[in-house]
């Protein structure tokens, strides 16, 4: 994946992949982009424009067929490439997010937990194992691990932040509303649940009134 | 709040608010366009131009100043103006996203839980109780409840949202990997926790060998 995709572009892609994958247990084998647009309530022409970068071919009278188009989008995004990944932060959201078994489909190799809770050390979370997080630096190296996913109470996301980066961390998936200070080396990716949220709040006039 | 705000800036916006709000417990009075920056690798023109919006006049040589950016922030994104949310499914994001203490500052006001598991009915997660799901429409219409944050597993999404529609919801923050087939009158955030995770890893060329 060479070629840069705008970040709206790659947002529609996995939700045209959640679509197909939807339609592939309905045992459905063909889509239309119109079938795509009405769901997402947004215009076929995106939709098919978003196809085209894909440069899938395969759209025929009834559609586009859902497997090749599912394995199109999983080839331009990347999923094929296995990336391991550790969660750092045992709490409910790291447990949420080791309980997602839709990490793997994407290429995210969640491969094990951290904590510094002795009564969590060892426990599996859906075959993946607690591990001290003073064994980190240990375990990034074995497994080659480049990607934290940081879910640790806010005032220790510095902290731990800084922990990451001497282990050998290269990028932090960061769930705290804390902005972290980091080397340029490392790159951090602030997931910001609100931001998210407030744009659509914002943009919608969401208020108790209307 | 009527003129509209990129989704770019609301999100910039939000981590400045982060970062003064980081400022404020260590007691620092003054923060510079340059100092936000830094922390959040970005440029310092593009800092300048997105608090410009915000029409504050009070920079000086010494900076803005911390408390009053952040009001403005707050009162431009609609921070004050309360919105009651209600999750359903209290599994352990539901759990996570009920002891997400920031919430409050962002105007968002999480009143209660929904489940349909006896087990967690009755409960309390920091101070908001878990309701019967079949509770819902009452507490929607007592509590004027326009959103849902919906945490429920992938194969109940659909069904529980057609609820949730039926129950007099608005709006719908969709935790689930499933494209939500709702009204037109009612608005789905789809979360898609993966799809802004692959912008980052798609944009950066994540992999196990770089």
């Amino acid at each position: 994946m060479k070629k840069f995709i705008s970040d709206k572009v790659i947002n529609r892609l996995t939700l045209y992949h959640s679509i197909l994958t939807d339609y592939i247990e309905k045992n459905i084998d063909y889509i239309s982009s119109p079938q795509i647009a009405d769901l997402l309530h947004i215009d076929n022409t995106q939709v098919r424009k978003d196809i085209a970068l894909l440069q899938y071919k395969g759209k025929c009278k009834v559609g586009y067929k859902v497997k090749e188009l599912k394995t199109f989008i999983e080839d331009t995004l990347g999923f094929k490439s296995v990336k391991t990944a550790f969660i750092v932060g045992a709490g409910n959201l790291g447990m949420a997010l080791a309980k997602y078994d839709n990490f793997e489909a994407y290429g995210f190799n969640i491969s094990a937990l951290f904590d510094n809770d002795s009564d969590k050390i060892g426990a599996k979370i859906n075959n993946k194992q607690i591990f001290n997080i003073l064994q980190l630096p240990v375990l990034v190296k074995k497994f080659n691990a480049k990607i934290a996913i940081l879910t640790v109470p806010r005032i220790y996301a510095q902290e731990v932040s800084d922990f990451l980066v001497d282990s050998g961390i290269k990028y932090i998936w960061n769930f705290t509303p804390c902005v972290l200070n980091v080397p340029d080396y490392v790159q951090v990716w602030n997931e910001n649940l609100i931001g998210n949220f407030l744009q659509f709040t914002v943009n919608h006039s969401v208020n108790e009134t209307n």
